[in-house]
């Protein structure tokens, strides 16, 4: 058997020196590979360098830092090798940093876009099309500088990476996670159902970030037709997911 | 002797799964530290979770995650002891996301600024004024949505934390930090000159980010009277420091 992990969280550029990072320890990951580890799978394991790593002889670390450089890897390795199954709990950046303004770089704009329309409300299409604009702008200086008392970043949405693995794969198994933060049971469950439509996922880890430390894991792993298991550590977490791949590779 | 060093990056929350974050992996400081270490020398050492961590009897950890943390810890250990230098090579974040807006968002302030201004053109007191007003808007949600295609992060400047340190120890030898990406010794000397003044520092280490790696690590130790020393080195750094300290308590 040959799977696929993703895990960690990625980290997008503001400049040379700060990031957006998504939180993630990769503890999950780890504790994922080591359940399958066990037995005889190869890994290839996909995070990034601060993220905590599995170790074992049939698991190969590929690091990456942004979501770009995730999508050129993942894209690289789902054409290179057939997986069983594809296990993407990496927390993938939404959006990544596109320009950012000082207060007199957005007066300016804001100016602009005033004399432009003569004074007049803008439509969505306008202020959409002023941003298509702005993220021409040359980029930021390789530090941006501190001398304004607010600064705007203006932040593009990325790409779907998960969406990557079906186009490429698509008799893969794949197990997408969902992260919400203090909801309900039926918001997972409807965010997860979603998710597996959306993103042609075959199982999805619903979590909810006040239900996650580092010894306890509360998570369901819901499942096309909607039905669910339940865990509340990382090992069981790991568990459910292991089974789950097994019964389906069995079918 | 006993001295405060603080090391690492700041990460600044955007919300409860996001933050910006300041790279800073705090080898430097930990060679600083261990360079001192070797001598009787008590030290606090101020760092975050993630950044490589000093070891040693006399070396007391303190961790904190952004930059309010760091100026309530750093204003408690300073009223508490009395340290014969401060070492300040924290990469500390200029800015903290203060609120963030969809495009519908974003166009519903732009619309209502256009029609309280009667179509005319804004002044910077007016921009300023609208900032203040949407940093009062409530938090937003504990996962912001990724439905928008851009993301408007609105970040407000933090205060300084440096100065915060003279004006608790007037006496203490402070060391600052400077990095620059990409520039000629010149703006480093200067850039330098100007933090010293700003911060009422003795000595500041100014680096540029393109000569800094694991192995290497090149920077000039400047004075108060402009005078400097060089090192290309993270032990070098630490000894050109460790020398600077000694001799002025000589004095």
């Amino acid at each position: 058997m040959r799977i696929l992990i993703t895990a960690g969280g990625t980290a997008e550029k503001i400049d040379d020196v700060r990031s957006i990072t998504n939180h993630s320890s990769g503890r999950l990951g780890v504790t994922i590979a080591n359940t399958f580890a066990a037995s005889t799978t190869t890994i290839d394991y996909v995070t990034t360098a601060n993220a905590l790593k599995p170790r074992g002889d049939n698991i190969r670390l590929h690091l990456i830092s942004d979501t770009q450089n995730l999508s050129t890897t993942l894209h690289s390795l789902l054409i290179q090798n057939h997986y069983d199954a594809v296990i993407h709990s990496m927390a993938v950046s939404d959006f990544t940093p596109a320009t950012s303004l000082s207060e007199e770089q957005l007066l300016t704009v804001f100016n602009q876009l005033i004399t432009k329309h003569h004074g007049n409300s803008l439509s969505m299409a306008d202020l959409k099309n002023s941003m298509s604009e702005l993220e021409q702008l040359p980029i930021p200086a390789k530090k941006i500088s501190s001398d304004t008392d607010h600064l705007f970043l203006i932040l593009k949405k990325n790409p779907k990476i998960i969406q990557l693995i079906k186009q490429l794969q698509p008799d893969t198994i794949l197990v997408g996670f969902k992260l919400l933060v203090d909801v309900n049971f039926k918001k997972l469950h409807e965010a997860a159902t979603n998710s597996i439509k959306k993103n042609d996922a075959d199982f999805i880890l619903a979590n909810d970030l006040t239900e996650v430390s580092t010894d306890k894991h509360h998570g369901y792993l819901i499942a096309k037709d909607g039905s669910y298991g339940e865990a509340s550590t990382k090992k069981e977490i790991a568990e459910l997911i292991k089974a789950a791949i097994t019964t389906t590779l069995k079918k």
